[in-house]
């Protein structure tokens, strides 16, 4: 008998089945027994009038015929006649996977995440997360951008930061790259409009709700720009596509946590000097000046944009070229302010982004003004003696996503196996 | 004046456009010059009449009147009015991109990387990747996959092999990933079907034209299944379906190197050593005793599926055990042997699969036998403990796929920035 997939059970009322899943909980009355059984397609309820040996957690194969129950999910479910166990656990699991909410501590959610990730709310963060990857992808290649694979393994510690890894690379020494930003920008050369969805690594010491050493970037880039509004105005559009992506794919996983997902057509934007100017007033809170926008300032900022103009996503823009890397453009008017911006995502700084210099003499001017030693990085440099045409783009947080649209409190929990200072394992 | 993008020019015919993009190449004939003008939608012929002062190379604005043209690529050229140069080279080209052709060696072709990826052919090669990237991920959710991202940083040297690159995280060693070979068998347990498109990293002091030291793998890994038969069935499913998406859309690109892509709705199959007896007889080749298939052995393996079922593919199954790792389920008939397979793609090696061990009991005896120690590898045994169901899984190389679809002489070629021994840049 072949393998009855639980998405296509519903089109076999009447029929006998065979299904192949794992059993999530097990729910006893008085005469009857309720499994929920889950496959990659599905979970649906098996009901047993007669004894059936099984428990929670095992992966099964179930013969039955589906009946239409109106009180069942999906308007179906599966009268069991035969259970065969296939694969059973040996110990006691670490935590009941059968309860609505793990509700568990994060550390342990995170030491027990191989069996964790079982529970259907966690399953739902990475359908999620799946899903937000696939829409990007689509939007990205909509709009003209050709996916690259850029090299993580770097000579030299670029982009003039610290907190890079170091690698051993044969008899040399090297480091995983922080950001594809130097590969990306010589692609504009190329494919005039790239996007990559890839691995970048931080040597940064943080003990936050907000980050982690290894995430996976959603990087732009695109040729021949007037300003930076070029491409805040792509990502805006970009935003709009992956949210009707989600918001058609991901009802069932949004429903478990209440989440909305709305991008409005126009994100509202402001210069970052005169939002500060407005959570002084409106909100009494003093921005220090050694930051560009603190955590505090940042949900501040927020929440302006949901009182003003009802939206969750704010676009902050003129930051201090001071805190911006080298490569960052300056803005014509005020040469101390960067032609970037920030995306504010409820409270959050999701993505940063901006034009950057595109003429070998003013690149090397802004390296010398920031201290940027071109060791290493003339493979990078050298390609704008070339014309580079105008070009600018931008870095999301692919985990910070998830975990601001779900509300979850660590971005680690929008990570299956997370690294931080003391995680390096599972 | 809106910009007007290349590929929708042939819409406009009598119409006045602006162009945005770059120069590939310049043709004077006595009295008109031919430009060829790139953007990222596509190419067109801008004719000039009259003189118009630009080279080679510059990404230029170009303002014209579309006209109908059946010469000319595409049935319409613009017959340009007035050309502005947006961003010019300010030193030679190192070599000469507007060439049908670019013939340069090997490492003149990579250290001068960012230049020579703007070649037509060149960029052909990457916006086909791209295209079996997209072709893969979209085949492999039709089916149920979970697109998954797993961790690249490991506590421990994994799956007992050596050839691992070492880093320094924080206070700690560590390791990248070969593989997301452990995660991968996790979240079967999670969504029982997965994938991944992520980089793996091998120390392996290579000098070959089909390996480098960093790569996109493609894999997959899928439960409930019979067996080995079972994932190679997926795959070649799966195969199918990728070969249909590039055909589709990569067709200009393939042409540009007079390639084919034909997958077989069932790729023949053979065990390796009947097919080591074929070699020697058919072919006079004794593949040495020491390796699984040597080169040699693969390539005659090929020929020998290319004249006995003109394919290109062939599943070689049952290799020894002792060739493979310690998660390798044995053949049941005979437990010498692997129940997994190796697909050859034109002569090479380019997929490895198996079914896993997935009982907790077998998978310590296994790892004993092969001398694998647990230690750091605990988060991975444990989770057989909780009813894995059978399962299976491949690993492909993206890179490998191109080079051998296109014919390129090293897979170095098909991958944007490659690493190898001696090559940590550009």
């Amino acid at each position: 008998m072949e393998r009855g997939l639980i998405k296509d059970i519903k089109n076999s009322v009447g029929e006998d089945v065979r299904i192949l899943g794992r059993i999530l909980n097990v729910r006893k009355l008085s005469d009857v027994v309720f499994w929920q059984v889950q496959d990659f397609t599905g979970a649906i309820q098996v009901v047993w009038e007669k004894e059936a040996e099984s428990k929670v957690g095992d992966a099964v194969e179930i013969k039955g015929q589906v009946r239409a129950d109106e009180r069942a999910k999906g308007g179906c479910e599966v009268l069991g006649q035969s259970a065969k166990v296939i694969s059973s656990s040996v110990e006691e699991l670490p935590f009941d996977l059968s309860k609505k909410d793990l509700n568990l501590q994060l550390t342990t959610l995170l030491d027990g995440r191989a069996l964790s990730l079982r529970h259907p709310k966690v399953q739902a963060i990475f359908r999620l997360y799946d899903i937000l990857l696939e829409g990007y992808c689509a939007a990205m290649r909509e709009e003209g951008f050709v996916g690259i694979k850029t090299p993580k393994i770097l000579e030299a510690a670029s982009e003039g930061g610290a907190n890079f890894f170091k690698i051993k690379y044969f008899d040399k020494n090297a480091y995983l790259a922080q950001s594809p930003q130097l590969y990306k920008q010589i692609m504009v050369g190329v494919f005039e409009r790239v996007f990559e969805v890839g691995s970048v690594f931080r040597a940064e010491p943080h003990f936050t709700t907000r980050h982690v050493n290894e995430i996976i970037m959603l990087d732009a880039e695109m040729g021949f720009i007037e300003s930076f509004e070029d491409v805040m105005a792509m990502l805006n559009k970009i935003l709009v596509k992956v949210a009707g992506h989600i918001n058609a794919k991901g009802q069932e996983y949004l429903k478990l946590y209440g989440a909305e997902l709305v991008v409005p057509a126009k994100i509202p934007q402001i210069k970052l000097a005169e939002l500060k100017e407005i959570i002084k007033k409106q909100y009494k809170y003093d921005v220090p000046e050694t930051t560009d926008l603190d955590p505090e300032g940042e949900r501040l900022a927020s929440r302006w944009a949901k009182e003003e103009h009802n939206s969750d996503w704010l676009f902050v823009t003129h930051y201090p070229m001071k805190f911006r890397p080298f490569y960052t453009m300056p803005d014509a008017n005020n040469r101390d302010e960067a032609a970037g911006f920030d995306l504010l995502y409820k409270g959050v700084e999701l993505v940063t982004g901006s034009q950057r210099i595109h003429l070998y003499k003013d690149l090397v001017a802004a390296m010398k003004a920031k201290n940027v030693k071109p060791d290493g990085l003339e493979f990078y440099l050298d390609v704008f003696k070339f014309a580079m045409p105008p070009h600018g783009g931008w870095g999301m947080g692919s985990e910070r996503f998830i975990q601001q649209l779900l509300g979850l409190a660590s971005v680690k929990e929008a990570v299956l196996f997370p690294r931080d200072v003391k995680r390096l394992s599972p």
